[in-house]
């Protein structure tokens, strides 16, 4: 059941064989977390993959003056990862929290490379996801140069109704990039 | 001397025989654009990706309100696209103009499909230079959140002097997401 919501999530992407799609969930160990329980902290390198089979969390950065900026969420069936830390071996500028309890697949560093060097059809569906990834932070951008606030915030709830849900108005306001009074004071606007 | 730009950029990448790296070179024609002209305009479908060997390129989008938007500037031994309408065959919210005579070796979509065919090696190539840009724009939403404007300008110098050097304030701050008027007054600031 759990690894069926990863290989229909794989199969969106590129077609397998089912052999293939099980060779690839072979890698993936299941993890459990509990509501406010970080999978990541910020200035830990991030040596894991994860796919969200159950629950929602909340990727954030503190900056040098406290203040949390939301990267992303990522609620089941979505991917998450701080991509730099993992890539470039570095410190993560990222903490990543569960909402509420959770279940992430995690696929380690290491086993990801014997991943790509074993099964070559996975190249092309990280290539892919990777694709649709960048699509998305493009979007994001364009976003945040071209909306206003309160469009971003109606864009947000209706694209993400579940994730909103979930949400307090302090980590929706850090994650649109705006303070949380003025996310008050949209939310009153008609 | 074109194509060797090309060669180096993909072996900062993966490692390749250069009989891999030739064919992969074959897929590219030189395309010469003049200062002002434009590579993609707003409403048609992407159907390229392109490698800068000479010049640099601005892309940006126009919003509702008539306001040019800046994504990301393209210099020499840089890629560019708009990958949200290449891959999802869709009219694009981009333009793409050149801001100095510029050369770019161009990749059709066609050509991209047969290259991932016929060369299993563009798979990870493709894969890894996509996780490098998610990286960038990752970095990039992180300092938008965290960094004031005035930090943000002083990063952009100090990280593409080159680039910066070229642009009008207008495209600097359409970039920054200021207005052009914020950028003149951080300026003066000492």
């Amino acid at each position: 059941m759990t690894y069926n919501l990863l290989i229909e999530n794989i199969k969106k992407h590129i077609d397998l064989s089912s052999s293939e799609a099980d060779s690839i969930c072979e890698f993936f160990k299941l993890k459990t977390i509990k509501k406010k329980e970080f999978l990541l902290t910020q200035g830990t390198i991030c040596k894991f993959e994860g796919f969200v089979v159950k629950g929602c969390f909340r990727t954030f950065t503190i900056d040098k003056k406290g203040n949390e900026n939301t990267l992303y969420f990522a609620a089941k069936d979505w991917w998450l990862m701080d991509i730099d830390s993992f890539m470039n071996h570095k410190p993560s500028d990222l903490n990543i929290q569960a909402l509420e309890d959770s279940e992430v697949l995690i696929i380690s560093q290491k086993d990801k490379e014997t991943l790509y060097a074993k099964i070559p059809s996975a190249e092309k569906l990280f290539r892919i996801m990777f694709q649709k990834s960048i699509v998305a932070w493009q979007r994001r951008i364009i976003r945040n140069h071209s909306l206003t606030a309160k469009e971003r915030y109606n864009h947000f709830v209706e694209k993400y109704p579940k994730i909103a849900s979930k949400l307090t108005d302090r980590q929706a306001s850090s994650y649109l990039g705006i303070t949380h009074e003025f996310l008050s004071k949209i939310k009153k606007q008609p």
